[in-house]
């Protein structure tokens, strides 16, 4: 095999384009001078549509965890009550972070695989009258499930006066996002998913509601501190020195989605999803999350007759395909691929035709070139409003 | 002019070398996977020597102040006192850091622009016999002083327990570092200063005193929970996504400072403050520091007869040269010069020259030539243990 080839089908980090490679090359520019401004303000207005809000979208030096961490300590004071929707490891982390810092925390989990039941929810906020925030997340990476964010919300909002906190690291950018109209409070990303980047940035945009709570918020902070961030936001700067070439590719990242359109990145997204099920399951493997609940950037399943690991090691050996393993307990039976940020059909064809052949070698059963065809076929019905 | 040209000269962040750039070329690798551990396996031994310390480095995503809260929250629990010398903003930095967490701050300040006195820090300890931490600033970047870390290290253990805490942000990499043999027992640094990255990483050492405080202090953290990366760096891992792309950059980084020796880049270092020095003072400006403790990779200074910002402004203008305004109530009188990480003699003859020109053009007088000629006589006599 040409070792050297790397295609990366895990669900984060995904690769960059070359344009954004190219653009993180240029020379540094000094944080406080004005290059650094001026690409600060440009930046903006494609970061507030990927949000859906006319909120500053604050950037942050750190990984899409101290993104998680900053919305919890930002708004929850000691002593409070929160909820957290658990349906798999992202949710468990956001749980994790709240014990942490001396939170009474409610959780609300669900089997991994399924999506929030906004009916447990609704009880929960009944049962918790006194809860301050409820932690959502938007794709939860781990099993590919897109949890209703929109109906999760406008339930919160109903029965509680709770703010509405989502982790959307791994799909924002690639699956539409609405802070204003959805009443969300805080949203928090990565860089490094469909964003497009290398790891480094986290971002973040929030609500009046809640700078109204992080105000009052009497709980120390200060690298994570939102407040400072969105006060340097409106000034084009940044509090602390940024990670100015991952501030070069974002530039570029922001340019590339406005040329293919938001709409356009967002429907590509979901032929990828389409693609990718239909393929898998043609191949007679066993989807994760139901169609209803399936995220457009990450999808889970399991292979019922060979070792997870066993297909993992097949396809990076014999083709150079990274794809990921489940997490926590799923970690030997789950795998997924992950279809966000720069990857296309084409990229979803490689990957389904390479674990056919793997899957085939392995002794796994289903009618040869199912799987491809599947696929093939909802790329040949885009458009015409099925499936996809 | 030729405007696209950009001449950092400022204190960080600094020039990337060509072939740090090429390295951050490299497309990206799953951060769970032996290409990411064997990364972290080959930095680790040239971090430990840059670090001074056999103990591991852990290398973080966030700026340089994410490394100055970590060393902070790690290590002093709530309503504990600490002593925080303070030679300029960086060390009101860790002044404000503290007074967010709830820490007893004694404030032990010197005029900018000098270094730490020892006597007053003796004097201090003993009258606050209950000081658990003591924080230092190595390379004070507002002033351009390089504090006697090793000697007040040996104070504070002379004259107390408390723990002893570094800002190595603008020198390390630049300048001798030896957490061991010195006693230090945190050190934290930047990626964008002496170490030619961009920003975005910070690095943190601790001694196995300070493991032991942080392991019993019960401070909420968790992103900036340096036990966490500890962990993980024995494992060569991170417990969160690292930056993957400015991990590539470390690796050549690394690289490119074994080439050159430690020892080498350290005598570079030096003789490009001597360099910097000579010519300034040969010009009529008046340099902030005294030479006994003046840091080899920043220099601050004055200009008697003509506005600051009039010379930057020319600077920039008409050579593309970008030089630092000072910090705090120095903003509109201090000038800086960086000279570290990627950066040589050629460099500071460059800025000098151009100064020259600038302030003859300004009516500022000194005798013409003055500066340049001092700068190349500190290289003439490089070797022969004069100046340098």
């Amino acid at each position: 095999m040409l070792t050297e080839q790397m295609i990366l089908r895990i669900p984060g980090p995904t690769p960059v384009p070359p344009r954004v490679q190219l653009a993180m090359q240029q020379p540094m520019i000094g944080h406080r001078d004005p290059e650094t401004s001026d690409l600060l303000k440009q930046v903006g207005p494609g970061l507030q549509q990927l949000f859906g809000t006319t909120q500053q979208v604050s950037i942050v030096a750190g990984s899409g965890t101290s993104g998680l961490e900053a919305a919890v300590i930002n708004t929850v004071a000691p002593g409070e009550k929160v909820i957290v929707c658990v349906t798999g490891a992202f949710g468990e982390r956001f749980v994790s972070i709240c014990k942490s810092y001396e939170i009474d925390v409610v959780v609300l989990e669900e089997q991994w695989g399924e999506a929030v039941n906004a009916d447990r929810l609704k009880k929960s906020l009944l049962e918790h009258s006194d809860v301050t925030a409820v932690f959502l997340t938007y794709c939860e990476t781990s099993t590919g499930v897109l949890n209703p964010i929109e109906k999760l919300s406008s339930v919160v909002h109903k029965y509680s006066d709770a703010l509405v906190i989502v982790d959307a690291v791994s799909c924002l950018g690639g699956v539409e996002t609405k802070l204003d109209d959805w009443g969300l409070d805080i949203v928090v990303t990565g860089s490094q998913k469909a964003l497009m980047l290398p790891g480094g940035l986290m971002f973040v945009a929030f609500s009046e509601r809640a700078r109204a709570k992080m105000e009052a918020n009497p709980r120390p902070r200060f690298y994570l501190d939102l407040l400072k961030y969105d006060k340097a936001s409106k000034e084009f700067s940044t509090p602390f020195t940024p990670a100015t070439s991952l501030l070069f590719g974002l530039q570029e990242v922001v340019q590339l989605l406005a040329e293919e359109t938001i709409e356009g990145v967002y429907d590509r997204h979901r032929l990828m999803r389409e693609m990718t099920r239909r393929g898998l399951e043609a191949m007679n493997l066993n989807l994760l999350a139901t169609d209803a609940v399936a995220s457009p950037t990450v999808t889970a399943f399991t292979v019922p007759t060979v070792e997870a690991k066993q297909v993992r090691k097949a396809l990076k050996e014999q083709f150079g395909i990274r794809i990921a393993a489940g997490q926590g307990h799923q970690k030997d039976t789950v795998l997924r691929i992950g279809h966000m940020g720069y990857c296309t059909a084409t990229d979803v064809l490689t990957v389904l035709t390479a674990l056919e052949i793997v899957l085939m070698d392995l002794g796994h059963t289903f009618s040869p070139g199912a799987g491809t065809v599947a696929a093939q076929q909802v790329f040949l019905k885009k458009g015409t409003g099925v499936h996809v």
